[in-house]
């Protein structure tokens, strides 16, 4: 089968053997999404080799263990425990020491005709739910889950900067639950996404203005300007929502978050159920958030637009 | 009167006048306590200039607003608002933007004959704490707070990464609350002195083996490397009270808090009254801290000594 590889420095499709796990479900996937995480690995992050790709919906071929799921439409969590651990009995194999996620740590992913995950992992999509659309469950879970950590209500200021896609999402996600969020970014045609969207949206030289007003701020642009901002508009005993994974070791003023008493919370992952439920109900529509869509085959340059700047989101598509 | 001043980047005994501040009390200080902060204004942090100290007891010698405290011996809380913002209004003046913190931003400190604060910031202590423990009640207070946002019984683990002053004050201050603490460091004495009180204490190469152990990190040691200490040391969904204040812009590993969903809490000042009941009630001893005593006109060698590595609190006089 195709799949896109990243092996010894070099991104490229490899006619690879199927996946084979007897224990674990086999899904063909229809169509997967390119991630900044994606990008970030083929720059060197997380050391990973092997199939990229961990945004995606396809069709169940087998599932030993579930066999309802046989044919049905899927998308699926990322994150694989070890099942043993302490963390894994108590349900967080989210962060298992020895997890592997699909297409960053230790498991082929996505970008691939074929992928192998724990039937467990994997969640009927609805047929409200569009291929388009479902392969955007995975990181609006990710911005969903911001809520589950940090109360937000009609009156929250919150602040979220960075208007690549994840922070769109968290934009639109976090809209449903405040009244008082603006979005803060660099790129005139991404903030006009969020306006029509009905998201307040202002570039970032208009945010010194915004200094200590916000309740939170959530960092998504993954970059150490990013972080600074947020500093600079999060209001004492304020939190940051660390949302995007950085790269290296960026610097930061650390004596301020003493000083003013600030609260860090990184988040990552989240759950998939209430994604497809927003998705399936029309309270969230990520058409605006679709750049470009690629044939799998042409995955090296798909990845290669997705770097481009000013892009949102590009898709790959398996079937030709 | 004398007063320890860094000015024009020098730091010296200067004669000024006496404060003249009618609408706050006056107080003529007794015994006053070097601080790390202290240190770290000498060496430019904060762009202090005037009569540095802000860990202080004394006897009041005015108090217009409150004329019940004349006469008494007390301690004083160091942040004075504006009493007008809304911080201030809902009773935060600790981060009220325009406030002034004595020895640290506009506002002349403690290492002086005589200082003045408004009355409200004044508590009276108890006789049975001494001058010696007094100077204590503000770092104390400062260890205290942690457990005011952070909750910690006794099952929770918790890791202080830092055997100065404060983190030996943190160490004893939480070891109050939870029955498995332990104190990371890098010097034998300190250690020592920690283990004296019944505190488990290890040096930073032990640690090594407490990968991902603690529920709880705290971070004062005010380095780079405590930091990242912190971050090895805390497990997924733990939390690292960043307690000390930070030099400059250091590097961090914001992935890592981001992967393992961290929480960070940014911790300074707490309340002056648990702190003086846990020095009366001996409930904290912190005689063992006081590493030297100096008179106020040599102010310039014990900063100097305070500075050495290995030195605990050092405390001025002011009757000589």
């Amino acid at each position: 089968m195709k799949a896109l590889r990243f092996e010894n420095g070099e991104l490229k499709i490899s006619g690879v053997r199927m996946p084979d796990e007897p224990s674990e479900a086999l899904v063909r996937v229809t169509r997967s999404g390119i991630c900044n995480t994606d990008l970030e690995i083929v720059r060197g992050y997380a050391g990973f080799q092997g199939t990229i790709g961990h945004e995606f919906v396809g069709i169940v071929e087998a599932s030993p263990g579930r066999r309802e799921l046989e044919g049905k439409r899927v998308v699926g969590e990322i994150n694989v425990g070890c099942g043993k651990c302490e963390l894994c009995s108590a349900g967080d194999s989210r962060h298992c020491a020895a997890r592997t996620v699909l297409g960053i740590h230790g498991r082929d992913g996505a970008h691939a005709e074929f992928l192998t995950l724990p039937a467990r992992n994997l969640i009927e999509v609805p047929e409200e739910v569009s291929d388009e659309e479902a392969v955007f469950v995975e990181p609006l879970a990710a911005a969903i889950s911001i809520a589950e950590q940090v109360e937000i209500g009609p009156d929250t200021k919150v602040a979220i900067i960075g208007d690549g896609k994840l922070g769109l999402l968290c934009a639109m996600a976090l809209s449903l639950q405040s009244e008082n969020l603006v979005l803060i970014g660099k790129h005139t045609p991404k903030l006009s996404i969020a306006r029509r969207c009905g998201i307040e949206a202002i570039m970032t030289a208009e945010a010194a203005k915004m200094h200590r007003r916000f309740d939170v701020a959530v960092e998504a642009s993954g970059s150490e300007s990013g972080f600074a901002a947020a500093l600079d508009v999060v209001r004492p005993r304020g939190k940051i929502v660390l949302k995007s994974t950085f790269q290296g070791r960026p610097k930061w003023e650390a004596w301020r978050v003493v000083v003013d008493e600030i609260t860090i919370i990184g988040s990552r992952c989240g759950l998939f159920a209430p994604a497809i439920e927003l998705l399936a109900s029309k309270r969230i529509r990520v058409g605006g958030l679709i750049s470009d869509e690629f044939a799998l085959k042409d995955g090296v340059a798909a990845v290669s637009r997705a770097s481009e700047n000013g892009v949102l989101k590009v898709t790959l598509r398996m079937q030709d």
